[in-house]
């Protein structure tokens, strides 16, 4: 069925509503940022693969919202449809909820499935469209009526992350919660993001792409907490160490229903930028509504003593599978037949010879020469093209392992460059190592801090439209917050101090439409510096451990302080990984790592 | 009377009215950062000057809560008194609002003149104390009733800011300002910043400390605009003048009648951060409340065309005066007696010689030696030493210009300096140059951009206590807002874009207790630079002229790119000041300014 007529039959069931419109977010009911095969409507609906947009379908047009990083993708993968791509962010581009305002007549009728939006989403709706009659209609999802094949609801089995892994048994992570719970005197806290409730349970499980969590929701009370759970994915070990713990199962659907049974007088602690609407409209009306962050999310970050030290561990096999990996690209190119596909194949190679590689933390991202310019490109059969020895190869991946989850971007030469590949690769790396070597003091969010990376790249007038880095769960999701580095101070930002534990991509970028694409990415680690007179200072220890590649450095570029970053951490990378590898490849590494 | 007896009288007061605590923040009627004299009765009753504090006198004891800037200073002028001192923001200090909640008992009764706090502050207090019955007396000044020689009230005659030098006439801000109080649906706009008026109706008064504003409030309504201001300082013509722009007069104390006049089912738009709690109590029952920034505010931090270009001329002016002083400093210490004080007015006659010189725009800082390490060091009498030709010498000073408001900081070596002063005044520089040469997209915050000021200190485990800069007005109060350099990003910090035409400044610092401060200082122009695919860039035109004094630094510590941008600062300093010099003067400034 072309993307054509699925809209088609989207529109029939739409008129048998009279609906003006009808809203496909990319979310799942737990407003994952990854989401199951059975979550992705959206994608069926309009063909686009990228993992942020919103599909808006009307009466005659169809829209698709996405952002920075996908508007090239999105551009290439709208083109055979109707469906507009509409920018986000981008000058004189509406946001969906001005769209709809402005064209939406009164007492249109919007439909959406209110399992798939947040109330934040629903208010702004609300909010742009409060000077016409517009109603809302939520209880359905249209698309599974349209979607014929549609994926079965994902039901892996659970399996259990150990105490040794995560640093903190699930009872002491539930006390913690209930701490918090009480110092805000809430008497129930609804937790519906998966990873949050993976990372109390010390439960890991595998129903999302390439994110080892389960679907879930839980509620929280001062004696009770209820895990609504699809019941055959929980065996009965599992299930009897939940009970010990306290922790009692439903049906995973039950869930509204035990929101429904709130009573009148109690505080409830939802988190409304992950909780569904429908969830949300469940509370009854007596029930006192807190709506702030849950508190999961900021102890999930602050990463445990032993999850620092098995991240430590998880980062050096990912260095050297990616050494490894770099070494093969390098000296095979041009020699033999390597695609972007087969060279992902070849890296997830070296990374299963790994002891507890568990699978790919995200698709990869081998993107050769102008691939490289499409900030998630992700190569399918009919986009993988053939390295040759010349111009850049752009490696974006990462790994789950027992010990952790790591996220890695080199870049890497495989021969000639031209003057402005060489130019641009070391300004990316003069703010990467720049934002790297970053001292500061407690209180510092990564607002303050994302211009270090970005300043030698608008010092010439370039810029990335991305953040500069991201958030890192334990075994969890790939991308989480509240950290990260980016500059924009919205109304609605997440300003949070950089902590102690919390880890952070550090990935500033270039990328030359038809040209290249550069990016250099390091997980860091932040940690407790110096504490004296002005304070208590923190800096950023470094988890990745892979050299970059030296042959695309213009030195001349770099200042001395620079050159002593990069050549510190060169040599930290070499004694750090070379135990570990064979005689040919220490010689590689030691060459690949010689200071410049 | 010592301050003792002050105190002591105004326990008797307190007594009277059964108050447990009475607070004298430092604040007149409009929120004012300076204030006329007769507004200084929290420096009546505690010996304390700094420009911030507030004062507690509790039945027993007293407390004086201060910033950063002012700890030494506090601690040496509260010495004499029981007043304890509260270092605001350190670690297990309360604040004042944490202080009462913790001390008062149910029932207590707290005093303040309603018209020197704003809601926030009683919004926090009543936060705070939410728990015990606390009831709030604020309509009358107690201070009022102890200060037996009390200066009058301010009253000094308004003149007019031509429209050659505002750019703007008055009735073209009123319609701007018209503008945006119907695109917010207000009706009414209470305007009471003393700076915002006077920018407002180009006026300029002489009511306020090295501050040329007037007391006034303004009512703005669609139609009406009504100015309450002593009468007596209005000439005729100025009368007229604003009659014909539509605006009519009433006496000072006449707004909160005016207040109490408005209409039920009028919407009121009111600074939260600004109204003083007495005029907002006085807001009739039905009126409704927007309380949100004036729009005044930005609009006069972004200056007209015509406001840059005459601030241009104001700098070149008080460069020549400042390069002037500090060749004096440099050439004539050790050979005659300078001291502080005697330097500041050696300076200010140097000011005085330049065209539409109108006097300090705040009070000079000329701190030798351990002085420099006082942030806001104000010789007296009393603390006023004479320099040695050793050491350094921080002078931060500016002036009001018919052509606008500078602010200026130097350090100037006296003679011999030891390495870590030398250092020091590297590091900061190394932060100020790059900071100055920062260029960055729209929409960027100075959050975003303070950290480039700091980083050469952080590195160095070392900071200051103070912000990195602060807007300036025009003519108008040396420190304005909404622009700012500072890293803390908090619930109530104003995060706003840098805009064309907003003036900052940039003056990082360092402050060794007991041995020395260092400042450097230059205000800086944000403009409009490059746009192309990534977006439209900023960048930061430098407006202060004066050399940075090159004995003190420690070059091999200037990286190539920071002794170009030093270089090339000092080249456009001796271009553009050498030609108002005499003979010798650009002898000395040639070699001040030559390549490093």
């Amino acid at each position: 069925m072309k993307i054509e007529e699925r809209l088609q039959k989207l529109r029939e069931q739409m008129a048998e509503r009279n609906l003006a419109a009808y809203i496909v977010p990319t979310e799942d009911f737990h407003n994952s940022e990854y989401v199951g095969d059975y979550f992705k409507a959206r994608e069926y609906l309009s063909g686009f693969t990228g993992s942020a947009g919103t599909l808006l379908v009307c009466r005659k047009e169809a829209f698709l919202w996405t952002d920075g990083r996908y508007f090239l993708q999105a551009q290439q993968q709208l083109a055979q449809s109707t469906i507009e791509l509409m920018k986000s962010g981008q000058p004189g581009v509406p946001a969906l909820e001005e769209y709809l305002a402005e064209h939406l007549k009164d007492g249109d009728r919007v439909g959406f499935d209110g399992r798939t939006v947040t109330k934040a989403f629903v208010v702004k709706l609300q909010d742009k469209t409060a000077d016409k009659q517009i109603t809302f209609y939520s209880r359905e999802d249209l698309a599974d009526l349209v979607w014929t094949d549609r994926p079965a609801l994902s039901a892996e089995p659970v399996w259990e992350l150990e105490e040794a892994f995560a640093g903190l048994s699930r009872e002491e992570k539930l006390d913690k919660v209930r701490e918090k719970m009480q110092a805000q005197k809430a008497d129930a806290l609804l937790l519906t993001a998966l990873d949050e409730i993976a990372w109390l349970l010390n439960l890991r499980g595998n129903d999302v792409h390439h994110t080892p969590v389960f679907l879930a929701y839980m509620l929280l009370t001062k004696t009770e907490a209820v895990l609504c759970v699809q019941e055959k994915i929980l065996s009965a070990e599992i299930r009897d160490k939940l009970k010990k713990a306290g922790v009692s199962t439903l049906p995973y659907e039950q869930i509204e229903e035990l929101v429904c049974g709130l009573q009148t007088g109690q505080k409830l602690w939802v988190d409304g930028r992950r909780v569904n609407y429908r969830l949300l409209q469940a509370i009854p009306e007596g029930v006192g509504q807190m709506d702030a962050p849950s508190p999961v999310e900021r102890m999930k970050a602050v990463k445990t003593a032993a999850e620092m030290e098995h991240l430590r561990k998880a980062h050096v096999k990912d260095g050297v599978a990616v050494s490894r990996f770099m070494r093969y690209l390098k000296t095979h190119v041009g020699k033999e037949r390597i695609t972007e596909l087969g060279a992902a194949q070849v890296l997830d190679g070296f990374r299963q010879q790994m002891e507890g590689y568990l699978g790919p933390s995200f698709d990869p991202i081998i993107a050769y020469g102008a691939h490289g310019a499409i900030v998630h490109y992700a190569a399918t059969k009919e986009s993988d093209v053939e390295m040759k020895p010349e111009g850049l190869c752009l490696a974006d991946t990462g790994g789950h392992y027992k010990d952790g989850t790591t996220d890695i971007t080199r870049t890497i030469a495989l021969g000639e460059l031209s003057a402005q590949e060489k130019r641009d690769y070391t300004l990316v790396l003069k703010g990467h190592l720049r934002l790297g070597a970053a001292k500061f003091l407690e209180g510092v969010c990564g607002q303050n801090l994302d211009c270090l990376a970005r300043e030698p790249l608008w010092e010439n007038g370039l810029d990335y439209n991305h953040g500069t880095g991201h958030g890192v769960g334990f075994l969890l999701s790939v991308h989480e917050g509240p950290q990260n580095f980016r500059w924009r101070i919205g109304k609605d930002a997440d300003c949070v101090p950089l902590e102690e534990g919390m880890v952070i991509s550090n990935e500033p970028g270039l990328y030359v439409t038809g040209k290249f694409g550069i990016r250099h990415e390091n997980l860091v680690l932040c940690r407790k510096g110096e504490q004296n007179d002005f304070g208590q200072f923190m800096y950023l220890e470094t988890l990745t451990m892979a050299p970059f590649d030296k042959d695309a450095i213009e030195v001349t570029l770099l200042n001395s302080q620079e050159r002593d970053w990069l050549n510190g951490y060169h040599k930290k990378v070499y004694e750090t990984l070379s135990p570990y590898m064979t005689k040919e490849e220490q010689e590689w590494l030691q060459k690949a790592t010689a200071a410049v």
